[in-house]
This record gives C-alpha cells, sequence and structure tokens, in this order.
C-alpha cells in the first residue's frame, strides 16, 4: 500500500490545544521532506464533508510552531457521527485524491477516524492533541504541558496576593472527566487543596484540612477545582459554602476557562508534536494504519487506534499523597 | 521640621498590586542613601495600630523588586476608621521613634493617612498603588500597567483558540467603580467589545454589535467585562443571555479574578514606584506633608492629598471611539 | 486636499519593533472605518520602488495585534536615497493611485518621508516605531515599552542565578546612541551599575562602584551596559578587564541583541501605536501632511517631521542618580 | 538503620537550575510530614565546611516553590576535594546532629557526595539538578525543561524581528559537554541548523545547508549554537565566517547566558522535583543510602551513584534527523 501514498490529508479536530500548529507544520514539513504532497482540512471533519481544504507546502506552515490555536481551525462535526456524513467526506477525499489522513485530536476525533477507515479503507493515523491528557496509549498529549504552565503562571500571580493578604482562593480548571490538569497544576503552584474528578474529598475534609492548614500557620491557601471535580458543586457554590462555614475566610473565585486551551506551546509540546507528526508521516509511507503515535516510556510508540480508545488514561493516585505532604 | 526626620515608616494598605515591593524597596534604599533609618509596617494600618513593624536595611530589600505582591502584606483596618484606632496607632508611632510616614495604597489609604495627619501631626506622603488606576493626580497608579499586561497575556490566549473555533468569549476583569483595566486591556487585547462602569451600552446595542461583527467576517469575538460595568448583569447572565438571543453563537466565560493582582511588575510598574518613592523620602526631608506623588505628564509632580482625593481620576472616553473604530 | 484621499499606504521602516503590526492593524481598520483604502507596502521604501503591495482590508490584519514583528517586513533601501530610486517609489504610488501614506519607523524613515513629500508632493504622516526611544517630539516610541519588559525579564532571570552564586553579570542592551533602554530597565531590574552613551562614566569608577557594592553586603553585581557605552571597551572586554582587576569577581556576560526586538507587544505599546495610527489615518483625512504623531503628556499630539528631526530626544539623567540611590 | 534519622540535611550545589527551591521545598515539607528535623546548608559543601546552616520548618519553604534559583545558594568547594575538606564537613555534621543528606546538584555534587559517605559513613541520597540534562539515571534533570523554554521563548522574540529582516541570527546556548539543551531547543524554536559537542557538522555543510535553506524560500535562518560544539569556533567567530563566505547574509549573535539558569520553574520541573524529593526523604528514612532519585520512563526510579556516574546521558541522535526534516 505503501506506494500508492502520494498525498497526506491532515486536520485538527475537538477541543483545540497548544502544540497543534507544530503537530500541522511537522506533517506538512514531512510530506515535502518525503516529497508527497500535504493536503490540511479546515475545521476537522466538518471541513472535510465541505471540501473546505488548502494545500500546505514547505513554506506555509512557516513560523506557525511558536502558535497557539490550530491554522486548521478546529471544530466538533455531528453530521461526521452519520453514515451519509462520513460517506460525503470519503467522496471529498478520493475527489482530492488523498491517499491517508493524519488526524489530530482527542477520544471522538479517533472514533470517527476508525468509522471512516472501516467503511471507507482510508488509511489514518491518530495523534493525541489536547490539553486533558485523557488518551490511554501516551504518557503526553499535545497541549497539555503548556497548559500546566499556563495554570501555574496564573496560581502564582494569585499567590503573590494571597500572601499579602490572608485569604482563600478557588481556582477552576478544565478536566470535565479527568484530574491531570488539576492534580498537577496543583502539586507545581504548590495548592492546599486540589478536587478532581476522579475522587471525593467531601465536603467536610476539605473544610477540616483548611482548618488546618490555617493552624499550621498558613496564611492563606489555594484550592485548584476540577471544572468535574465529584463535591457536586460548582465553583462559586463551593466558594458561598466555605465562606459559611468558615467566616474567618474571605473567599475568591478565579475561572481560568479557554485561557488554558491558549498560549504559544512549550518547548515540550513542540518537540512532541514535531515527533509524533514525523512518525505518523513516516507510518502511512510504511504501509500502516488506524494506529495512535504516542510519548510512551520517553520513546514514541505507537498503538491500536481500538487500544487507544478501549481503556482510560488514570491519574497518578500517588500524586494526591505527594500533594498533601508537600501542603503540610 | 526636616531636621526631625531621623526614621521613616512605609506600610501598604488596600488592596495589593504589582510594584509594591519596587515601593517599599525605593523607600528602603532612599532611606539608607540619605542615612535614616527606615520602619516597614505589617498589614498596612492594622501593623500600625498591633505594632508589628520591622526594621528595613538597604539589604533587607535586596531582590524583591521583582516580585508581585507586597513583603508587608496589606489590609484594609475598620478599627483605624475610629479615632480610638488613630490614636493607638499615633502612640506606636511615637514609640517606635517614627517621624513621618510614606502610605502605599489607593484612595482609602490616603484617608486614613490624612486624618492622622490632622489628628497627630505626622507627616505623611502618599504614593498611589493600585491596579485600578482610579486616583486623581497622576497619570498612572503603580500596578496598573502590569495588571494591563496580564489581562492582555489572558486574552491573546483565549484569542488562539478563539480563532480556532468561531466562539464568543466573555471575560470579566477588574474595576468596580473605573473601567481603565477593560478599556485598555480591551483595545489591547483587540476586544470586540468593552462594558465599562462609565457607559451603558445596553443589551440590545450590544447585541447588535455582536451579530455586526459576524457578519463583517468575523468568525469569533470577544467581550471585556467590567467588574462594575452598568449592563445590570453579572458575566455569567450575561453570557446565557446572549445564548438565548443569538443562538448560534457558542458563549464561555472567564473570571480572571485576583490573577490581576499579582504577577511580577512591568519595567514601567517599576520604575514608577522607584521614581515616586525617591520622591516621596525627599519631600519629607525637605519638610514635606499631606502631599501625593504622581507621575504627570510624563514627570513626578505632587498634589495635596485633598486634591488627590476631590476629584476622580476620569477614563478617556475617545477610548471608547478607538475601540469601536479598531474593532471594525 | 482631503476629498482625495481614497486610498492610503502603509508601511514599516528601519529596525522593526514590536507593536508595529498593531499600528498596521489601526491603519488598515481606521481606513476600512472611513470607508477608504488601504494599501501596505512590504519592506519599507523598497517595496514601495519594487512595486511589492497587497491590499489590507478589515479581516487581513485579524489577530496580528498580538504579534511582534511586522507582517509588512521592514528593510533600509539604499536606492530610496538616491532621487531617482525615490522616483520610482512615486511612480509607483500614482499607479497604484495611493493618496497618503502612513510611515511607521524612525528617524531614517522620516527623513525619507520628507523627501518623498517635498520632491512628488505626496501627503506623508510618519509613526514613531522603534525599540531605542530616540524620536523628538514622542515621549515613548511604540515598542520601547515591549523591549524594557524583555530586558528586565531577561535580568530577572540572572538575577535569580545571580543571588545564588556571588559573581557579576555584564548584560549588553541595544541603544547605539541613545541610553533610553540600558537606563529604564537598569532601574527597573535593580541594576547596580548602568553604562550609557551619554555618560562616561569611566572604568575606575566602574571599579570602585563595584568594589562598594561588595562592601556595603552584596553578594553579586548586575551591570547593564548599552551598546554605545562611552567606556570603549566591547562588553567582553570589560568583563575581563573587570575580572583582572577585581579577581574575586567571576564576570559572566549576556548579550541579548535582537531579542529585544521581538516578543509579543506589552499592552502599552498596543494601545499607543492604536491611538497614534487612527490619528494618522484622521490626519490624512483632514488634509494634515509633513507631521510626526507623538504621545506628549499623555495625550495624542502632532509636530511637523522637521521639529522630530531637528532636535535629539535627550535622556533624564536624574534617572542617573536615582539609579545610584536604589542601589544603595 | 532508618530509626536514627531524626534529622535530615539539604543543600544545593554546582550550578544552579530553576526547580531546586521546589526541591529543597519537598524535603523540608516531607521532613514536617513525617515528623523529622529538616536543615539546610548554604553554598552547598563550602557551607557544609564552614558550618553555615539553618533549620528549615514547613514555614520557611513558604512559597519558593515558584521562584528561580535556589535560597540555599550553590557554589563549588575545592577544599572539599581535600580529604581534609571532608572531614571539617563531616564534623560540623556530626556535630549539627545530621543523620543523612539530600543533595541536589549534578555529577560533581555526587562525586563528593559518594566521597563523604565512603569516608565517614554518612547516608546521603542524589537528585539530580542541572539545566543541562546530562546525567546518567534519568530522562529528565531538575532545571532542564524550564531552560528548554526559556531558549524557545528567546529564539521566538528574534524569530519576530528575523521574518521582518531577512537575515541570519546565531544563538548560543548553554551545554559545554552535552547538546541536550541546543538539540531540544533548536527542535522546539524551529531551528534552520543546530550545533551540538556531540557531532562535528563541519562549516562546509553549514554553508551548504544555509544555502539551500535560502534557495527553498527562507528569507532568515536561525542556527543554535551549543558553546561546546565541535565546530571550533566562537559564535563571534562564526557569525563573522559566515558573514564572509555568504556575504548576502546579515548574521546577527546573540548569547543567552545566564538567563538559561534563571526563571520560574516550569510546572513540568516543579512536579519533577517536587516526586523526586519526597521520595528521597522516604528512601532515607527506609534505611536507603548513595542511590540517586529519577524519573525513567514515567516514573520515580533509582541508581546507584555509581551507576550514575559511570555512564553518561547520550543524547537522540535520531533528533538530528527530526530537525533536518522539520527545517526542510
Amino acid at each position: 500500500m505503501a506506494k500508492n501514498i502520494r498525498r497526506i490529508g491532515v486536520m485538527t479536530s475537538g477541543g483545540d490545544s497548544p502544540g497543534m500548529n507544530a503537530a500541522i507544520r511537522a506533517v506538512a514539513r514531512s510530506c515535502a521532506y518525503y516529497n508527497i504532497e500535504c493536503i490540511g482540512f479546515y475545521r476537522g471533519y466538518q471541513g472535510m464533508i465541505e471540501g473546505d481544504y488548502e494545500e500546505l507546502n514547505a513554506r506555509s506552515v512557516r513560523n506557525i510552531i511558536t502558535r497557539g490555536g490550530t491554522i486548521l481551525k478546529s471544530a466538533r462535526s455531528k453530521e461526521f457521527m452519520t453514515k451519509e456524513g462520513r460517506q460525503k467526506a470519503a467522496d471529498v477525499l478520493k475527489e482530492a485524491q488523498v491517499d491517508a489522513m493524519v488526524l489530530i485530536g482527542g477520544d471522538g476525533t479517533f472514533r470517527g477516524g476508525k468509522a471512516l477507515s472501516a467503511e471507507h479503507n482510508i488509511p489514518i493515523i491518530g495523534v493525541p492533541g489536547t490539553i486533558d491528557n485523557d488518551i490511554s496509549g501516551t504518557n503526553y498529549t499535545i497541549g497539555y504541558d503548556t497548559a500546566l504552565n499556563t495554570v501555574v503562571d496564573a496560581i502564582d500571580k494569585i499567590r503573590d496576593t494571597a500572601s499579602s493578604h490572608n485569604r482563600l482562593f478557588f481556582v477552576e480548571v478544565m478536566g470535565r472527566d479527568a484530574g491531570f490538569i488539576a492534580l498537577n497544576s496543583g502539586i507545581g503552584a504548590g495548592a492546599e487543596e486540589i478536587l478532581i474528578p476522579e475522587e471525593d474529598l467531601g465536603l467536610e475534609r476539605l473544610l477540616d484540612s483548611l482548618e488546618r492548614s490555617r493552624r499550621s500557620g498558613k496564611t492563606s491557601s489555594i484550592v485548584v477545582v476540577s471544572e468535574g471535580d465529584k463535591i457536586g458543586k460548582n465553583v462559586f457554590e463551593l466558594a458561598e459554602y466555605v465562606k459559611k462555614n468558615l467566616p474567618d475566610y474571605d473567599a475568591k473565585v478565579t475561572v481560568l476557562g479557554h485561557i488554558q486551551r491558549g498560549g504559544s506551546p512549550s518547548c515540550f509540546d513542540r518537540v512532541l508534536a514535531s515527533r509524533l507528526c514525523v512518525r505518523a508521516v513516516e507510518l502511512l509511507l510504511d504501509g500502516k494504519q488506524d494506529l495512535m503515535v504516542g510519548f510512551v516510556n520517553n520513546k514514541v510508540e505507537t498503538c491500536t487506534l481500538d487500544e487507544a480508545l478501549q481503556s482510560k488514561h488514570e491519574i497518578n493516585k500517588d500524586l494526591l499523597r505527594i500533594s498533601d505532604i508537600l501542603s503540610t
């Protein structure tokens, strides 16, 4: 099959993440290096369905490695979830003479890719790009490291004012289903408490812990709250609850929101994106398909898309223990 | 009176701001340079009342110029608002042989200082330190420039993802009574709309404007919302309202909160703090009092505390026009 | 004449500076707002001579406000210094039906513009864009504030390691003819010594001062050196000289170079660029020409290009005294 | 032996690196958590010899996680390389009732630690802290990730101006013996060429490659040069050589120097430092000694100090190939 690859398509899909541009660049430059053509589809599967694409040569990805976001834009496509939608997409790919696709995104992206591959026999390779780090088959997803730095940088700023004022701060970070961002940024920022979806701390224990912090001489505390935390209150309700129960505390809230998806990617994310995407192109040229490239144990590795989708990337619960020790 | 100044006190009070440490350093170093002693009071007037202070020599302010927050911490003191509280503070100052005070903060700080000066004849000089830039008698308050950079940096990150996704973002920034931060960071970040306390845009015009942006080819919009905006809804309600009325938009919210008060001060704020505080010490040594130092028309100037307190620092409404032109 | 303005050209020339893109955007958006056309010339006067230009509409400057550099690129053109070169440029302007020009750059740019205006009666407005802040008729040039933050951020990092190691660091910053960057970044970074072109400290006094710093308990020192400093040695020779004469010191050198010209512009520079360029377009529409817009005493003002070119923007030597006091 | 551990000492030694403070904090907090005492030695082995130390409790390391440098300062001690020096150090440790040491630093630090342990039977655990990433037994050393981000951020700024001006930039980065920083930051920054100590590109091939870049349509190029590169010229000579041989190029030089050792540590470095140092304390409490903790294959692991010192951490030469592909 490898002989047939003359033109590779690339797209970004799902929630965007810093480093996606580095990934697009690596696909386009690898294609140029191996003398094949590269086509970029806009707005993920939706652009594929609509035939919204453009040729990417080595120069058209100039300087994008430094930029957040994705020059190909990203979207979620409902139409692609239907058989008819995927048929349209396959027709576009055929017409555009795209022999294989590199798909940059998360679970939903890969699920769509699998269906496309199964129904229309289009070789695809998935590249994990999401700030959530919740993909199995890789230790790190593209964008996660940058998001951690963004969160830590924000909390550092809050810490400046926290230590001036003897206050309690709640910082909501992304992670509806996975606590990776909260847990690692919480340790990195020296948060006093970290609330994640995977573990229910309980309101009582939160109050106890904050009281203990205070008695141990801490003049202010920072609580990192994952969007999807189990405690059953949103971050504003949580702040109100604590204020009512610990009246000495003055509780303030920050909701970081989409700041976490943007920003110039860290060196780690750029190198990760570069390495994974060079490999993705080489795998396609080698006749491989239905794989995801990942960074496992400090090496670029592959797994099947099925493996990537079957299991969940679990957080390391030992980090909760580390956080406890360090917020002594 | 100048002959009597052997020991100068310094404190930070009210909401803290980046550059306060640079200000403290400049007071301490100026004192060292002129061979007088310097005392730092912790937690503003509250620490003054409680006798919570420490000598600051040239070395004790080493390296703090780079840091956000205030090593002297900041607080609001209810007790100081009473005559009895101020009496206690005056007693502490007398006992500590403090001949004059440099007060770093905002309106409330200066009002307290005036009372202290009037009732107990203590020479004071005010230095405007607040991110809100709402002090008359200076074009810039210490911390304002840094806060603007922090907001712009955050919105830049949102912009990365906004341009990937065709969305509408609401970003709440500080400014309960004054729109300086919203207006200038909004222009700096290229926001499509800016809502400030000084001007009621109105919900209808907001919807109109967002629709117009869309029709003009903008694929995403950012609305900067001052905490104290006149539109009468908090930022989450606003987002809901827009979503209901412009169903094609996917509206997301970021609440920057206390991030804006922290961070390493910009060069502008460091130089501003340095220049104002050298002058503050020199004014005291010159026998001056009841003044505020400010940066007016590119020079360090002084006004009376009364002048600083009597009028309001008005925003430049022409900037709203500039913003309109630039979000074309 | 104002009636005739249907198409305005814009270009960036000379050393580039952060905020030039914000300036280009403001010109393009102002033109769109006033329903006139906008043309961007690439590579300054060279692109003008070569007819290398493109139409800029409101959308073509999308998102560039956040980016360093200039999308129009910048260059110095020898050909334009000749009458023949300028004739070619004027011919191109005529052919392209450009009625007036906004010129973003420094001295050299304005000198070229004056000649073009005088010889070919083309209305021009100059906008001061350079990191050096050495233009008369404005308190701040576009890019200067960002460059200061870049330098201060770099020196802060050096300070981290300096205070770990008891060392002496020399940091060379830009400024061949003017000490603005060195002086203000030196104060902002808390440098122990600042060497600028305007003032010859002398090698002996430098050694004395470093010795005094050490005796006063400082464990490390940072010397900011302007490229064009008067001391007559380059920064590496200077470090060697000090090492030889103060053998206890371990002297290290950093040459910041072109880092200072890049980076995302600060909020200050973005707002400055925006305000100056809206005004520049409005002046042209008003029939004005041969002016430079500047920011003077906290307001947008104009002066003639002659005034901007005749005198030199002088540093405030009182800042050297401030630096002395603060490095006590 | 574990029963005997009542007091653990910690120090930082060798070239400092961002994250050393996070490491110190983790040692101090772990000790507090396990109810043992913690002593911090200043200036590495030199402070140990001189008895320059201080107790560190949970509060004394408050907020240092955010800061570059090391609160314990760092130094290289010649005296400690002698048996007599180490005897003095051992005497101090005995007198201070220090039962075990956590040593944060590089090769030299560990070699010193081994001698101390061998001669005086003091349990020690090494923690790899250096920006150079040249330690065997760990995939990442503390500070390396931050240094990469610092370099990439600097080169991004240069890239802004490079793409404005069609120039050639040489950027010298740290790494006398190891090309980790140059290689990874070079890929992260999208450098056109990377010169490292491990591989001699040769001057001819450098010129060829730069010419090829130009012909392929690149308007500017960035060359990252490791301090210890094999090409046999310093970075200024290299720039001169290229200028002479490729006269169309305008070559500029930046020497990043000690900027790379400073700065607030990245989240990665903070979490790494935290996890390694919690483990270091727990290993000592478990009776282990003469080990180094490292991060290997995404897990905290240990090796003997001998293993860490015997082999060299090799760069992944496949990254040179990746760099070639991506600079197409």
